[in-house]
Order: C-alpha cells, then structure tokens, then sequence
C-alpha cells in the first residue's frame, strides 16, 4: 500500500471530518482491494438508508481520533 | 463542497446536541450527495425504530466529540 | 425547537443515566419529530429485544458523555 | 423510578463490570418497564448468538464509563 | 459468580489484548450462563463472517479500556 | 497463540491504522482459529457493502486506541 496518512492533524474542523471519512474509506479498501467491486457495490449501498447511517457512525468513530488529535481545534 | 463546518465550540449544550446531528447528516450526505436520493430514502426510514435507533446512536457519537471540544460546557 | 437541554451537570449518577435517556430519545425526535409516529413504533419496538439492547446502547454511548462531564460524580 | 444508582465507584474491576452490565439492563428496563414482558423475551434472545454479542457490546461500553470513573483500578 | 477479574492491568499488550477476549466473552457469559447453550450456538456463529465481525468490535471496545488502563503499555 | 503484538507504537499514522487493521483481524481469528474457516467466508462478505462498513467500524475503533497509545503522532 502506497503512503495515503502521513498525519492526522488538519487546519480546520471540516479538513478533520473529510479525513475522518477518508479513514472510513481506507478502512474498506484494506478489506476490499478492489475497486471494481467497490464501484459495484456503491449504487444499491448509496440509496439504502441503514447503509448511510452506518457509513456515518463510522465516519463518526474516526471524527472523534481526529478531533482529540487535533485538540478539538480549539 | 462548500465551507459547513468551521469550529465545534457552541454556546450552549443545546447547540452542541444540535451540531452533532448536522456532522451525522453530513456523514450521510459525502456518502450519497443528492438531495433528491436521500428525501426518497427519508419516509420509511424515519418510520422505522431501529433505522431511527441508529441515528440517534450517530448522534450519540457525535456528541460525544463536539461535549469534549466544549469541556462539556462546565 | 424549544430548549430543552441547559447543562450536563446532574446532583447524583443516576439522574445523569436518565439525561443520557433523554438524549438518546432526543436523538429520535429530531429525525422524527411528529409524536404520534413515535407513539404508533413504540409499542413493537419495546417487544423486539434486538430493539432494546441497540436502545440500551445508544444511553450507554450517552452516558459516557454525561459521566465525564461530571467528571463521574467523584 | 426508585433510586438505583448512587455512585460508579466499586471495590473490585469485577464489580466494576457487574456493575456496568446493570446499567445495561437499566438501559433496556427504562425503555421497556414490563418485568414480564422482559421476562418474555429473554428466552429467544438468551439462545441468539448475536443477540449476545450486541448485550456484551452494550456491557463494554458501560464498562468503559465504569472503569474510567475508577481509574481503571490501578 | 466466582472471582474472575481482579486486574485490568497486563504485563503485554498481547496479554491486554487477551483480556479484552475474556471481558467480551464474560459479557455473554452473564447473559447466557449455561455453557451447554453456548456450546450450542457456537458453530453457526463461528462460521458467519457478521458475527464474527459483531465479536471482533465487542473486543475493540474492551480492549480500548484495557489499554486505557495500562496507560497503552507505554 | 504466539506473540503477535508487542507494542502499539508506530512509528507513522499509517503504519497505526494497518496495525489497527491488525487487531480487528486478530479480534476473529481469536473466535474462529481456522484459516480455511476465515479464507472460505472472504469472498462473500468481501463483496456486501454493509460487511465492509462493519470491518472498517472495527479498524476505526481499535485505530483509536492505537492513535492515543501513540499520542497522536503529534
């Protein structure tokens, strides 16, 4: 695997909660390698709203190690 | 995407409860973008218990982060 | 939306276990704001054990929150 | 509801976890009062592998608010 | 309940990693105290990739509190 | 079982993510010890969306243990 996280500290809030979905991404990707079958899975997964939800509670989870990462950004 | 997120300090507990929807929302929302897709996908979810369980519990999370980024508004 | 949540401090543990029942309920209430769909999910959902162990959850998750702002009522 | 709950700090990391799995109870008895409705569903779901798991899930995550509250016993 | 658990506190991460192992099963355990159902229900689970992904984040969370607790080994 | 974990200090981000990868696989393998068990499940739940977002919701928590044991790389 090529380098992708070098740090987990960020300039703003959001720049954290897009890369709180990029680890949540990553997290897949490490599973499923393939991105042929990960573009395949997408649409039906994308129109499922349990599926978002869960996708959000993971983005969550990687949110809160940013944040305390970057000390709330306070 | 446009600017959304720019601090996670509210005034009050309240506002920080309601921040941590809008950062479950906009979990949701990097994952499947249009509008149109997620309001189809919103009546029968918000009709299910366990679909709105999961929800409460993304926020449930979320509030945990934006609680510590106020110090709990102690 | 009125206001309903001024403080995470509570005076003993277990109010705080019922504040973090409160925002666990909130959590809902916000995606599902009308009563009478809640009140009408309510009564299968309180007899699915599944149902109730992930709303147990989601006040754990919430009791987390109101534990550490209160710093365990040490 | 009586009281039940007057303190998180226990002699012993064991009674530390006994102690979280009765929050996770409580967790399910606030949502559903009923002893006998409880007592009803208990069965199916005492013999389901990842009804199980979710009970243990819901016992971790108090028991990380119990242990933090006494400093992990050390 | 006999004595299980006396110590969060571990000589290794491995021996730490081993105990969050023990503490989720001890969170079955509670729940459904007969080995013979248990023993029964193993197979099916253990052959499920969900289930065994449900148990491998019961670990997760128990093995975040064990860390805690060693102060990460560090 | 022999020794497979050490330490949680890496020496990057990155490497800390892989190693919590490291530790959700270690969560199954820990329940289901049989390799050709584990290889056979793979391809099924490689290919269903929500089995993915559920392995990455593990790395997320044991990436967060891993994150503080390591001060956050800051």
């Amino acid at each position: 695997m090529e380098t992708w996280l070098t740090t987990l500290i960020t300039k703003t809030p959001q720049e954290g909660f897009e890369l709180a979905i990029k680890l949540a991404r990553m997290g897949v990707k490490y599973t499923q390698p393939s991105a042929e079958v990960r573009d395949r899975l997408r649409p039906a997964y994308a129109e499922n709203a349990d599926s978002l939800t869960m996708a959000s509670q993971v983005v969550a989870l990687n949110f809160q190690t940013v944040a305390a990462a970057n000390n709330y950004w306070r």
